[in-house]
């Protein structure tokens, strides 16, 4: 995935509309947690966990379309505060490897666990 | 980006540990929905809109593992629901464009714009 | 319930640490989505809707301290913006009954039905 | 406040529409992070800590009806996992009292500090 081009695209988007001005961390992280909401929006009275809603292509479009939201919101952070966004997520697999040993982990309902 | 080897490596580590039976994608946005959270808490009662955190290397260092986080449980839901993120992306932000013409939207502080 | 008691005891906690300067509507309502996603955060690998967290005593204990600070928040934002609970609760009952009428919304597992 | 009546309302509500089959815990809590959502959003881009939204006579209303879901919602849990709201909350006061010493609080930043 070429990651350049979807952050500039997404630049040049909040640039010509001058609502660099709205977007510092703060204001995008509560942008970010309001795109979430709308996908959760979607699943929360879900008695299939969510499959029937993925199965029906009208309601995938629209978990699509929220998908896409929160991830262009993610790069607008990333991009704004510099971050190596591969790098943070192989790095952050690696420690939960760690904090969560497998013998320790296994099938357990873990009401905590992270990933 | 290499997408693929994050999400193989994501799926590993869910399976070597029997948690993808936890892993369906209502309980995945709900996971989604916590880790921004812990983003935005990072952020709630700055004064800088989140600039000195992101200064800070200590609390930079935090941010840098919640967007890992975020992305992590994005990326496992974008593989159970079989979803081509870069396309998505792309296409919301055409589809963001035609919603929001420039003139109309120009500085407007745009109460509920998205992105 | 004495709404006044609690919205009192609120604002000493704050005023004594110097702690209003946070509160403003903004800040407030991300602290508001954070505690309610530590409440999402018990439940979201639940197999039984939440219903084993509930009857679990230390996690019901955990539930009702999330279910505190929720509230608590709720109350500072209506304090500061000079809402009556009571009332705009009773209204929405209202508004929303005429939303929903009760032969179309009938066991329908209304996707984004509120409430 | 007499929160029996507005449970009772809320309960019937729900019975009327066969919609009782939806409200477990965890359900509850998903419905309720997404009304808290649509609060946030309302002042996400706000410059003025949410005070101008707030001075808005139309914004105002809709900051009402927002604050009316949210507790509608924290009733329908409090309810179904049978707490005594009032108590919870000022416990949970006296219990936030002794973890933030005065003189320790005292006008900190407090990046983490709860309530």
């Amino acid at each position: 995935m070429d990651l350049e081009i979807i952050k500039l695209k997404l630049k040049e988007f909040a640039e010509e509309r001058d609502w660099e001005q709205f977007h510092d961390p703060k204001n995008l992280s509560m942008a970010l947690s309001v795109e979430v909401a709308e996908l959760v929006e979607i699943f929360q009275w879900s008695k299939s966990g969510g499959l029937d809603e993925v199965k029906d292509p009208e309601t995938k479009k629209a978990i699509e379309k929220e998908i896409a939201d929160i991830f262009n919101y993610l790069l607008k952070l990333v991009d704004l505060m510099d971050i190596d966004l591969e790098k943070v997520a192989l790095e952050k697999i690696q420690e939960n490897a760690k904090k969560y040993p497998i013998e320790k982990s296994l099938g357990k309902s873990a009401k905590y666990h992270k990933l």
